[in-house]
């Protein structure tokens, strides 16, 4: 299995464990709870972020919710974790593995048991199948993606889908340790990724720990390193992909895409198939609009302009199919016509 | 005149007050100084920051060596004058009108006078044209780009090109002023500009002053708001003009340019034809590199990432000739083909 000096989430028998990447790189805080609404709260404020890392604790906080159910019949158990699942889908709107996660979870609970701890014990396991699932999905979406790297690649990569955004491994990232434990001499550039500045936090501090060559730059040098013929491809993460090949990444994403073609360079994405949203139009994606003070403070601590100035704030983009080379996912990388390979990597008619 | 509730720069009988720029949107301070070697320090700190602005400063930090020069021959105050100016020509080797304010301040020295006083005086009111000439250049700058603009426009702008950035008024700014004040509703979009944030501290800051409409985005969001419909043109400065038409001008402009391309949205410089290097070539252009803290703190107070890690810290990138639509001038707008038109407004062969 993987080897990490760190665990992102972890069940605990009724508990929940997990890493505040709130407050890396400073510190690497842990946060226990039984209590399914601390958990939403964590996804929330962002303790915990990343598309696959946010289904996985979604599932967990439905476990701890069934799990720590204490009184009354089976009926009042349902309603208790349905609560718990209306109020966990509200916690990040764009993210599609979330509902995708909380969709399996519904699923289980819609099955017929003879008493509760049936019930409870159903829902935990399928948490922890959710888990473990991750994480070899990540496995499997390095191994294939490794295909695509060649020895001496430098990678950009923006914002973290990493360890730190799944349950493990990683989606770009885990391409990129799939390379390097592959033995390829490759190079990363990591742009910050203001406003929550996920890249200089999370993607500097968890290759540092692989020991992986790593050069961090402002999201505005992406053009300056392109020029330069510095950059070989670009690898991203996906928080949610339409059957269009749209790709809903970190606010941030498109203008690389944008970039990426301009200089002719291939662009990636990484994402487990579970990232495809295959009802969703163009038109229904809602790009979730974050608290002003993101971008007036800097990491809640450093007023960097008047007070009061009206911002944007969008925590996504979208990157549309004609700037995307392929995406890569545990069933294989769907290249172009994006479309037709998606639809063939799902199986779908 | 101008009207300004600040002087970004101004001479006072043998010593400079400059407004320390690092200090803002925080604190307005005022420094003074009849030293010449603390006025090279503040163009290198930037605490003095902006091409024309450079400019301007060194000419009257020139000024104060030899006004404040007490003993010694007429040849005894030439060698102390060009040791000053040895000195600021080693401030920040990108910007041109710094060696274009040197020069005409040599250009001056050079002139025969009978007596030290007559040198002195020749040169300080040397300086003080150089200043008011900036003013007038830039409210020029302003009437002529003030022709692009229609009602309604939401322009984008990177850095500073501000009042903050000049003698007064601004280049991409004085053109917005101009807009602004001639009547026309229009918006700006300011970049944060990270590293040093002259967008989200100097831009937004001097806007608001002028009560002229600002919302600030972080440099990653320049795509997103492209594709939104939400940016009719780019404005910004230029550190330097290339006669083939290539644009130095602060980290993050090229990667603008090749967005506006994308979108079809035009794209100008605004600056002064003292910015235009009419003997460069492009692999001439030194490209300075910064302190690497710039990017692992912000403004040296806050750590977001691992310390240490490798950064690559470039100050300028270089805008090719096909991604510019124009260079407004106080001489007019030159079009495509640059080098041409750049040519007939400097009355170059």
């Amino acid at each position: 299995m993987i080897k990490q000096t760190f665990k992102t989430i972890e069940w605990l028998d009724g508990k929940l464990k997990w890493l505040n990447t709130l407050k890396l790189p400073y510190e690497e805080e842990y946060i226990e709870s039984s209590d399914y609404e601390r958990v939403a709260e964590a996804i929330e404020r962002m303790e915990i972020r990343g598309a696959p890392a946010i289904g996985v604790a979604a599932a967990f906080a439905v476990a701890l919710a069934a799990y720590n159910f204490k009184e009354g019949s089976i009926e009042d158990l349902r309603r208790h974790v349905l609560k718990a699942m209306e109020r966990l889908s509200r916690t990040r709107p764009t993210a599609v593995n979330l509902f995708w996660a909380l969709n399996r979870m519904k699923n289980i609970l819609d099955e017929h048991y003879d008493n509760i701890n049936a019930v409870k014990s159903a829902l935990v396991t399928e948490a922890l199948k959710i888990y473990e699932e991750d994480v070899e999905i990540n496995m499997k979406i390095g191994e294939i993606g490794n295909k695509i790297i060649s020895d001496g690649d430098t990678i950009l990569t923006h914002c973290n889908a990493g360890a730190l955004a799944t349950a493990g491994y990683g989606t770009a990232l885990g391409v990129i340790r799939a390379a390097w434990y592959s033995g390829k001499r490759i190079k990363v550039i990591a742009t910050e990724t203001r406003p929550v500045l996920q890249g200089a936090r999370l993607t500097v501090w968890e290759l540092k720990k692989d020991g992986i060559p790593v050069v961090l730059i402002t999201d505005n040098m992406v053009g300056y390193v392109m020029s330069k013929g510095l950059v070989n491809k670009v690898i991203v993460g996906a928080d949610r992909v339409l059957l269009s090949g749209h790709v809903i990444n970190k606010i941030g994403t498109y203008t690389i895409a944008v970039l990426a073609k301009h200089h002719g360079i291939p662009f990636y994405a990484a994402a487990p198939t579970s990232t495809i949203d295959v009802k969703s139009k163009l038109s229904d994606v809602v790009i979730e609009e974050r608290d002003p003070n993101e971008v007036r403070y800097v990491l809640s601590k450093l007023l960097i302009t008047v007070e009061n100035v009206p911002v944007f704030n969008p925590a996504f983009d979208i990157t549309p199919p004609d700037l995307v080379t392929g995406i890569i996912t545990e069933r294989g990388i769907a290249t172009k016509p994006l479309t037709e390979n998606l639809r063939k990597i799902l199986r779908l008619k």
